[in-house]
């Protein structure tokens, strides 16, 4: 197993393949050498490199883990190197543009599977790296009809393996998806933490820190997915503000009963997510 | 002391006062039989009524622990019923109505102060009641410029004394505070809640749950607490779907440095609730 970039899931995948025997050999790619002495220190990787072809050349899996908009040129230089048979895979969050930089840029014999765990955390770093980060989460894989079956299959394995449930969609479709249940809660929680004055800090309770937890996500990770989605994101923005135009007229025209079932509404949805 | 209304947050009032030596004699009033039960039978409560009158005639301190809607009408009952020096406080999201209502209506010798302790849960309901419920947080006390000093130096000091830090505002400056910090995160939490649709509950993670949480609170109550504070809520909102525009204009102009400042913004404010 070969893993680019060892930072929160990049060092989560290595951990989780260790831990759970998945893997025989475990090599990370990272420029940093902060990550890779951290992942080696603590007996993460058994070897680390700071560049992806020798590290990728002898692996039969390989996760890149690195920001949306290097994913391609990344996922490019491992397949370059890449033995036949070998799949590589990545767990951007955005999947539509990956898919399309790499359509027929790929070496025969080397496959890739875009892929997105929906698992994460408001902290970054290999340091708080989980060999549980994935147990029970969802990794959707964005297979294209030209994707090879056994390559797939593998994959399929490797993510349940680590604890997942895999599900397979098209890029398009889950790009959509993930503007409304992620990339638009970034965005949101972005916009509400930024309005907040210094001198309000101390009024914030648990429910304004809940709402705007995704906040701390770094800043240059978070331009790169919004920019690489952002037509979608753009249409999923559109519709909360028609949601919120509901609210503003409930309260406008002082009507309770409305008010009242749009927050029933919200209420409806986010009882059912506890309930899963 | 009397507790008028034994929900989550009456039911933790009663439970530090008692766990905490604060009062010799905590009785509860509800409507509810449930919540007095249940009260009743764990201890919290030494009686219960379903009247407020006879709760509150032998009461130093009354907290009313009502929807806003109700507080100030509840408020007038007890105090009809107090001994002078008695004072009453409630622990309403919203303060400027509440004071509005009471103003010079109340009887000779018998003090009312507004109250607003920043703390709660998306849990309703006694059973969720906790002792530590105020521990390190902050109460917002909205005393008027005819507020009795010896009544408010005493309801300081119950607060204290059940952990709470107390700071004193005006209503309005409160109502307008909350409006960004408490009321806006639930309407927006709602809001996103409200346009998920249930075939891509499988694909939200921890950032939508957590952007979400506040949406599975109470409708009726909440209704109650957004319509009596809906100016300074718009006025929010005005503010948050400005900032909303900026981000908009980042994602359609494709203004990469745009995008990222606005990112940064919020995480400096975000991380700056995480140090305090």
């Amino acid at each position: 197993l070969a893993v680019v970039g060892v930072g929160l899931l990049g060092g989560s995948v290595a951990l989780a393949a260790r831990r759970r025997g998945v893997a025989s050999r475990v090599v990370g790619v990272d420029r940093a050498p902060n990550a890779l002495d951290y992942a080696l220190a603590t007996g993460v990787l058994d070897d680390g490199s700071p560049e992806i072809a020798p590290a990728t050349a002898a692996a039969d899996i390989v996760v890149v883990c690195t920001p949306v908009d290097v994913i391609a040129s990344h996922v490019l230089t491992a397949a370059a190197a890449a033995r036949p048979g070998t799949v590589l895979t990545d767990v951007g969050s955005t999947k539509g543009n990956v898919v399309a930089a790499l359509r027929g840029r790929l070496p025969s014999g080397v496959a890739f599977i875009g892929g997105h765990p929906l698992a994460g955390s408001h902290h970054n770093g290999p340091a708080h790296a989980s060999a549980d980060l994935f147990e029970g989460r969802l990794v959707v894989l964005t297979p294209t009809p030209e994707t090879d079956t056994a390559a797939l299959q593998r994959l399929c394995d490797f993510w349940q393996a680590l604890g997942a449930r895999v599900r397979l969609m098209g890029a398009e479709e889950h790009d959509r998806a993930v503007a409304l249940t992620s990339h638009l809660p970034h965005l949101l929680a972005a916009a509400l933490a930024g309005i907040l004055p210094p001198e309000l800090d101390d009024l914030t309770a648990t429910g304004f820190r809940d709402t705007t937890r995704l906040a701390a996500g770094l800043p240059g990770l978070w331009t790169a997915i919004l920019q690489a989605n952002r037509g979608a994101i753009l249409a999923a923005l559109d519709q909360l503000e028609g949601q919120l135009q509901r609210f503003r007229r409930t309260l406008t025209e002082e009507v309770a009963r409305d008010l009242r079932s749009l927050l029933e509404s919200g209420k409806i949805a986010r009882d059912r997510l506890d309930t899963d």
